[in-house]
């Protein structure tokens, strides 16, 4: 069985959709992840997030290595088992989540020393326990441990940041090539950085491109710097990387930065904003996000989207979504995330049928029209 | 069709299993009803509480009257399309709730009123609300307004109370008889008072019978008086009530009170316990009660309970329970109150079924002995 094939099966200006075959299964690109944080995609069981139209799932190996610890998950079997998704899950590399520490952390050319948010323990991540502990997990797709700097600081910061991340790309590459039967299944993804530099970009993607990866992330985007900075950027950034394998701009993002990242050539997707928001009483809809808490709902029988087919706008009114949404209720979370988990993927077939059918501009443009009118 | 039947198929000492037949279902004898206490049956989609075999759920009048409100949910086609549960509903009167709003209520021979918890407003509860409110829901098996004493009161007082009670039940009666269309499809129960006083519990069900109900309620235990008092006071009370009819203990209670009041001549039970404990990390199995927070499940592979065979335990080990419950995952409160909702279901199906094969005692005694040995 492939361990890691990409085919593209269409192309729509910079678009691309295609198919990764893995052994776990495949994952129709473009592709949006749910964020299973700590081993669990949040207030969702996992034949849910499957029947939402999922391929796979991002698991954070910053939180798991804390709770319950990746040898523990690994003696129970690995983390498909202990939460029950046996299809590809991708981890990252923790390096994002412990660079947010900004107090709590120490950075050197090893690696990065922090005191865990749960007890303060001191713990330490390096591109080799970084590969460690997302083989531990039993990770399909490893994310190569890299360093995310803020993007507001001076190019030559940035560069310095981007090269160690580069040495740090071949630390990745070398320890998860060692990893044995785990590296024999599983698939390793670099990431670009250089922040906004058209520049340090070209020189990331030439780095990584040297050593050799399945797949490849554009890192260090949304951060802050707004969707207009961050698609100035897209203008350039996935052209750098190799045409023949997956781009991957990761923690991304509203429906609107999905859209345009794919019309730029972007094939995958991670964010924790539908489970979030679901949370939180945000509902994601073709017209535009609604917020349920608002008392405009309390009396509308109408589903949360009329043209949405999942289990929650099939059977719920706005009024009893307002209901829970008000009262707290842990149903109001799992409805909405349900819904926002659905939307998600329900634009990611379209923009799938879209450049199968060559009309992905005419389906941006229709979709941002719905979508900001509402 | 039938508005409501009650069939006796087999008596085992005081014990009795049947079936209600009712125009949304049939509910089968000794039933539990999990509690749907604001429009849902918390951490539950309304299949899921079906699924775990749940005939029949209790919504709460005075939850309900104040969010969404009673008016509101009957303009928005009554409670069962509100929270998409077809089968019957049971609703309490609102007596119980506002009474415990001890410093927030006012009692006088027309009613109660109180202030509500959410934000201070002043309501009134009478017999004639009460019958309005739960007619406006569309509640199936309506209660009777009554008021629930401490139990640790002079006889005089208790005594005074329940009088009060039975004229507020012929007050009930009337009103609910007075509701139209609703009262031709719906049932309403009284409730029997007079604390742990063998004269005056009998006193009240004398009265009650005169009045006429389709079926009785057992109220005014559960409130602090031990497990002992209580099946003291089960030992006459249900035989008080009408043989034919059913006997409903109410907000009874844990596994092993429900077996005690079931040898006792109880049919029907409500109580939060097994979503509460659920959501609290409290698992109910054949071997006593499992506190999932306790690190020694942190590793330990087996289903919460090896006989259940509930969507939790054929899925997922203690140890990934263990990890939710301590992360303080919404997933982990609605496994467990799943599989919660499923064991006090199995136990009141093994206790139909004792009944049935005329084998109660012996059950009760495995039970009691497997129980307390966990």
């Amino acid at each position: 069985m492939t361990r890691f094939g990409f085919t593209i099966h269409a192309t729509d200006g910079k678009a691309r959709t295609g198919t990764i075959a893995m052994r776990r299964g495949e994952i129709r690109t473009p592709a949006f992840m749910p964020v299973g944080t700590a081993a669990t995609v949040k207030a969702m069981k996992p034949e849910g997030v499957r029947a939402a139209g999922a391929d796979i799932i991002l698991g954070n190996t910053y939180h798991l290595m804390l709770r319950p610890g990746a040898e523990r998950v690994a003696r129970l079997g690995g983390l498909h088992r202990f939460m029950n998704w046996d299809r590809p899950i991708l981890t990252d590399s923790g390096g994002y989540q412990v660079m947010s520490l900004s107090e709590l952390r120490k950075i050197t050319e090893e690696g990065v020393t922090f005191a865990s948010h749960l007890d303060g323990s001191r713990h330490m991540l390096s591109p080799e326990r970084s590969m460690e502990i997302q083989r531990l997990l039993g990770s399909d797709i490893v994310m190569a441990f890299d360093e995310c700097p803020k993007i507001d600081q001076p190019r030559d910061v940035i560069a310095k940041s981007m090269e160690m991340s580069m040495r740090w790309a071949q630390r990745s590459r070398d320890a998860f090539d060692a990893g044995g039967e785990h590296a024999e299944g599983a698939a390793l993804f670099g990431i670009q950085q250089g922040a906004l530099d058209e520049g340090l970009r070209n020189e990331s993607a030439d780095a990584l491109s040297a050593i050799g990866f399945d797949g490849y992330a554009i890192g260090g985007l949304a951060v802050g710097e707004g969707q207009e900075a961050m698609f100035a950027t897209l203008d350039f950034a996935p052209g750098q990387l190799p045409q023949d394998r997956p781009r991957y701009l990761m923690g991304v993002g509203k429906p609107d930065d999905i859209v345009g990242a794919v019309e730029r050539g972007v094939d995958m997707f991670d964010c924790v904003l539908p489970t979030r928001s679901g949370r939180n009483g945000q509902a994601f809809t073709w017209a535009g996000p609604l917020n349920m808490r608002n008392a405009r709902h309390a009396e509308d029988t109408a589903p949360l989207d009329e043209r949405c087919p999942c289990p929650t706008c099939t059977t719920y009114s706005r009024a009893y979504i307002h209901h829970l949404t008000k009262s707290g209720e842990m149903l109001g979370a799992m409805l909405m995330t349900e819904h926002n988990l659905w939307f998600y993927q329900q634009l990611m077939q379209a923009l799938r049928d879209a450049i199968a059918a060559g009309t992905l501009a005419e389906f941006a443009r229709g979709f941002r029209s719905d979508y900001f009118r509402g």
